[in-house]
């Protein structure tokens, strides 16, 4: 009923005449909005403007910045009274966020995430616990709409109360949850100190991770741990919620729904395309939605394409995992480096714990990368095995990042300790 | 557009002829439960049993004991697969209640939501806050879905954080809020404190106050705080949520939706209805739900139905505020008392504090009921106005509860404090 083989499985060819129709109508619709009348008139850009995908690349960028100075209608592009809700950031620092939608734009949400949900198997005879927050946090709402669209039967539990969310569990046969990687994790634990196996004690067969950066490895644990099959989840709240990209049961990367958005990689420093399977900033552009399109708006989130075809028959090109924030990232030798990519190599050796720093230097005339990481807690400390790891993380890294860095293994604790958001990078070259 | 006069304003004839109707395709669904299956079975009852809405007094009543001892699915009337949404209590004793909902249940509980709020010129040109928690309390989804079913632009800010709730106010231009009385107050401190005259600053016009008892003169001082006109609202769960009774502008007590309930008011000890006008405990049963109906549910809930016709024009009776939970009532020389009959009373004179105490105790072979209640700050030690006051509440109280108490004026302090729920009924009969 969620499946929709004309749209998942459309020829290449034909989502982008789909594609540039729905760009030219955002266009249109976009120019209705004080924000994009200005920022597009100045260009004399219009629907006109575009005949194919490619062109997409003759429109301006739209930012997080953008957003906050036009805060909080500026960028909305229909009479107000056509909007029936808004999300808005908690905005810490500055003016917070806001995306506002019409009745269209929640209806094409929840449609996009049944789909999702769908494709991972989750039916009308599921029973589908929501642990997000509700209210402001897209994930909430987001979730319950798509869920109830299908025909789940949805448990809104809301974030918190770990005995409260085992005892729905339990009690309402839960077969499917949307939940954070980390507190998947709690929640196992709970179950456990309950004195309930996940494997055998309840019915839990899916689980949705999202909103949380994790490894394959962390996701492979929970998988085992709760005797489900985790999938991830990609949304945000400028693209609306939950419902941007979602793994089939493949899980070998995340369908994008390019009917709804646009996607183009780009690197965060030139600003230019870069080769398909190239890490990069993703940027995405509203096809479907009404009251407030964006465009072109970079997320700042780093992933790259994944070349090649699916098994599952879907045409939308797939994401890979989040690869941290282009904000992270650094140049060394005309090289992109994220520290993510160096991350995901280290978190493959168990010999190594879970501390690390990265040094960048100016030697000579040379910048030079250098990446010192702790061992683990029972490793030797024979000369030669340490030589002949050192040699194969060396090896790994440069297959990753195409550039050989210095590495050397440290004892462990003798690296800087740090609560929270450890500073992963230090970049003493001269400017 | 959710003003429907052919149902508001229906003959009483017509309703009752529809409410027959609803009521047997209700009965019809319920058999499918195994609860209503045991007890109707037990009594030979089926839809054929009815044939005037008098005939629902046939039926047995079920009770928040019968939820639990059937919890989760035991009333449940359809299969679960048509079930997409439950709601449960946080059943901090015993067994929670869980009330199920189909997609039918949710679009008639939105438009129900949807008839209140319209009722009192909510429109889709209207910015609504909800300050209800989401998730799992039906204040939250009940008028999110409620409020954009009717066009109006939704801001789902959720529980807590004030300054936040204010910020929303001031740079939404929030039109309409949904809020506790007490929070409505809390709010209007801190809009003052952050130096912004709600009445003059804001654009805020109406609110909605459910959810907690509160007085007439609470009521009008949180209109003249914040410059709005305020609505009561009422709703539990297990009808789904708000949109049971809500207050049309005369604001004269709370038309009852009699298509989607049928109501009695009940003696909570004979349990045989009382005359229109007395106060009773509350029983509903739903006219217009699937999954799960409810026949003849005792909410514990006490009021009164108001007699006469609204000026409105509205034929769907109306419940005046609620007057507390029919366990706290008490019966002297074979009337039946509520506390919240009493401290309406009390809280009338602008002479007396807001701590009291009512005695019922044996004297000879009679049972007295005696009120203590303590006099405010600044009042009088003049004894001649000390008797005049003694007086008149006594009058008045006896205009109330058909009952002439003995009062008892005391100093300030005087009365045993406590904190949280006051102990107000001291019961010193032999029994
Ligand atoms: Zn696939
Ligand atoms: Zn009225």
């Amino acid at each position: 009923m969620y499946y929709q083989p004309e749209i998942e499985t459309i020829k290449r060819s034909e989502l982008q005449k789909l594609q540039v129709e729905r760009l030219k109508r955002s266009i249109d619709i976009a120019l209705h909005s004080p924000f994009y009348a200005k920022i597009l008139g100045e260009k004399g850009i219009t629907s006109d403007s575009i005949s194919t995908v490619e062109d997409i690349r003759k429109l301006p960028f739209t930012t997080k910045a953008d957003l906050r100075e036009y805060y909080p209608f500026g960028l909305v592009a229909t009479d107000m009274k056509n909007v029936v809700r808004l999300h808005s950031s908690s905005g810490t620092t500055g003016n917070p966020t806001v995306i506002c939608h019409s009745q269209h734009d929640l209806d094409q949400w929840a449609n996009r995430v049944a789909r999702c949900m769908y494709m991972v198997g989750i039916r009308n005879t599921d029973v589908f616990q929501n642990t997000s927050g509700y209210g402001m946090f897209t994930g909430g709402l987001g979730f319950q709409y798509g869920a109830e669209r299908l025909g789940a039967l949805t448990v809104p539990a809301a974030a918190g109360n770990s005995l409260r969310q085992v005892k729905f569990i339990t009690d309402f046969g839960t077969t499917a949850i949307h939940a954070i990687p980390s507190y998947a994790t709690r929640l196992a634990e709970v179950l456990f100190e309950c004195g309930i196996d996940p494997r055998k004690d309840t019915k839990l067969k899916t689980l949705i991770i999202g909103a949380e950066p994790h490894t394959e490895e962390q996701r492979k644990r929970i998988e085992e741990l709760l005797g489900v099959k985790a999938y991830n989840s990609f949304g945000m709240s400028e693209m609306s919620g939950p419902g941007v990209a979602f793994e089939c049961t493949y899980q070998n990367g995340l369908h994008l729904w390019e009917d709804c958005f646009l996607m183009e990689i780009i690197d965060p420093e030139t600003l230019e395309p870069v080769p398909d399977g190239e890490i990069g900033e993703l940027v995405l552009t509203t096809l479907d939605r009404d009251a407030m399109p964006l465009l072109r708006y970079r997320t700042r989130d780093l992933t790259r394409i994944i070349p090649g075809e699916c098994p599952c028959g879907r045409t939308h090109r797939r994401i890979d995992r989040l690869k941290g924030r282009s904000d992270d990232m650094f140049i060394v030798k005309g090289v992109n480096i994220f520290p993510m990519q160096i991350e995901k190599i280290l978190l493959q050796f168990k010999e190594l714990g879970t501390n690390y720093l990265i040094t960048i230097e100016t030697i000579g005339n040379n910048d030079e990368l250098m990446i010192d990481v702790e061992l683990g807690e029972l490793f030797t400390d024979d000369y030669s095995q340490l030589q002949q790891l050192t040699k194969e993380i060396t090896h790994r890294l440069k297959d990753e990042i195409l550039l050989t860095p210095k590495v050397k293994l440290v004892d462990r604790g003798s690296l800087p300790q740090s609560d929270g958001k450890a500073v992963r990078v230090k970049d003493l070259r001269k400017k």
